[in-house]
C-alpha cells in the first residue's frame, strides 16, 4: 500500500548508519573536552594541586571528560554493529573498562573540588549542583558495581541477569542525563562566582561567558544525542539472552 | 528453555502497567508545582505584577508548571492504552491542546522574567541558564507549529507525516530534558542570588535551601521518568500508519 511504502521510504531516509553518527559524536565529545580545558587554562589560571582555585579547575575538566564524554563512549559500546556477532565477553570487558575509567576520572574530579573547598574553609555539599552531582556519582558507583557483579562475574544466574538488564539500561541513560544537568548548573554557577567585577561581569557577556555558555550548550547536545542513540530501537544489540530471538527475526524476514 | 522462561518471568515482573505509573507521575508533578509555589510564596515574598522580585516569582512557578509538568502530561497522551483503538483525532486534539497550554504558561513565564529584568535594569539573556532556557522555548515553539501543521491540519501528505513523526518524537523527549536542565540551573542560580546574608547564606543550608534543592531533585526524577516512559517500547502506541502492523503482531501471537 502507499502508506506502507511511504513509511518504508521515510524510515530509510532517517535510518542513519551508526558509525558516521559515532564519528560525529566523538568529535563533539573531544571538542567539549578541549573547550573545558581551554576555559580553565586560558581564563581561570590553569591547573595545580595546591588547594587554590587552580586545584578547583581540575573539577570541570575531569567531570566533563569522565562523567560525560568517556561515560557516553562506554554506554554506546553495544550499539557498534561489530559487537553483535561473536563472543560478547570482550565487549563486556571494554564496556566495563571504559565505565571504570570514567568513574576514576569522576572520583578524581570530586577530590579536586573537596580539596579546594576544604583548603578555603568553604562548606561542601550545600548547592543543588552539589546534591545532584553527588547523587549522580553515587548512582554511577552502584551502577558499575551491580553491572560488574551481574554481568562480568560468572556466578550470577540467568534470571538475575535478565531481571537486572533493563534496570541497568534505564539507569545508564538516566545517570547521563543527570551528569549533563550537573555540568550545566556547575558551569552556570562557576561563571556567576568568577565573573563579578567591573567590565568582566557575567551579565555583560565577556568572551569567557560566551565561550563557557557555548560549552554548556555543546555538552547538552552531546548528552541528548547519546541518550537518543541509546533509545533508538534499530541500533540496539539483538538480545542474545533469548534463544528464540534469532528464529523470531527470521520469521519476520528481518 | 530455561533462559527463555527466565526472560519471560523477569519481563513480567518489570512490566509495570502504565496507569498506576501515570498516577504516581501525576502526584509527583503536582508535588513539584505545589513546592515551587510554596517556595515563592513562603520564602520569596509571594506574587505580584509590579516588576519587583514578586513579579519574578511567577517565572519558576509558570516554567515548572508549563514546561515540565503540563508538557510531560502532553507528551504521555499516546501512551494511555485507551487511545490505541478508535479514532485518533480526539487524542491528537488533546495532545495539541495540552502542549498549547504548556506553551502559553511558558511564554507567560518568560514575560515575567523579562519584565522583572527590564524594570530592574538588568540585562536579559546572558547566563547559560537563559541561553539554554530560551533555546528550549524556541525548540518547543517550532515543535508545536510543525506538529500542528503536519498532524492536525488535513493537507500534509502521508509521506511527510511519516518522515516527520520520528523527528517530532525525538525532539519531544529532548525538549523535556532541556527544560529540566534549565529548571535545575535556574533554581541553583536563584538560591545563590537570594541566600547571601548572615545566617541565611546558601552555603549554611537554611530551610529554604533544603526545600528548593529537594524541589530540584524531584523535578529531575519527574523528567527522567517521563523520558523513560516515552522510550519504553511496550508502552508505545502501535503504529497505525503501517497497515501491516496488525497482521505482523497477530503472527507473533502478541
Amino acid at each position: 500500500s502507499l502508506a506502507r511504502r511511504c513509511h518504508h521510504h521515510s524510515t530509510a531516509m532517517l535510518d542513519m548508519p551508526f558509525l558516521p553518527f559515532c564519528a560525529f559524536l566523538g568529535t563533539l565529545g573531544l571538542l567539549c573536552v578541549a573547550m573545558v580545558g581551554t576555559w580553565c587554562q586560558h581564563w581561570r589560571g590553569g591547573f595545580s594541586l595546591d588547594g587554590s582555585s587552580r586545584t578547583f579547575n581540575w573539577h570541570p575538566v575531569l567531570m566533563v571528560t569522565g562523567l560525560v564524554v568517556l561515560y557516553g563512549a562506554a554506554a554506546l559500546v553495544y550499539r557498534i554493529p561489530n559487537t553483535w556477532s561473536g563472543p560478547k565477553l570482550p565487549w563486556k570487558v571494554l564496556h566495563g573498562s571504559l565505565a571504570l575509567g570514567a568513574f576514576v576520572l569522576t572520583v578524581l574530579g570530586l577530590a579536586a573540588v573537596f580539596r579546594f573547598h576544604n583548603s578555603q574553609g568553604t562548606p561542601n555539599m550545600y548547592s543543588l549542583h552539589s546534591w545532584m552531582g553527588l547523587a549522580t556519582v553515587l548512582l554511577f558507583s552502584c551502577q558499575w558495581a551491580a553491572g560488574f557483579g551481574a554481568f562480568l562475574l560468572p556466578w550470577a544466574p540467568a534470571w538475575l541477569r535478565a531481571l537486572y538488564k533493563p534496570i541497568h539500561v534505564f539507569f545508564g541513560s538516566s545517570i547521563l542525563m543527570l551528569s549533563v544537568a550537573s555540568c550545566v548548573s556547575g558551569i552556570n554557577e562557576k561563571l556567576f562566582f568568577s565573573l563579578k567585577n567591573g567590565t568582566m561581569q557575567y551579565k555583560l557577556l565577556p568572551a569567557e561567558a560566551v565561550f563557557a555558555n557555548t560549552l554548556g550548550l555543546l555538552i547538552i547536545i552531546f548528552g541528548v544525542l547519546v541518550v537518543a542513540a541509546l533509545a533508538r530501537p534499530s541500533w540496539k544489540r539483538p538480545d542474545s539472552d533469548s534463544p528464540d530471538s534469532r528464529q523470531v527475526r527470521g520469521a519476520l524476514g528481518g
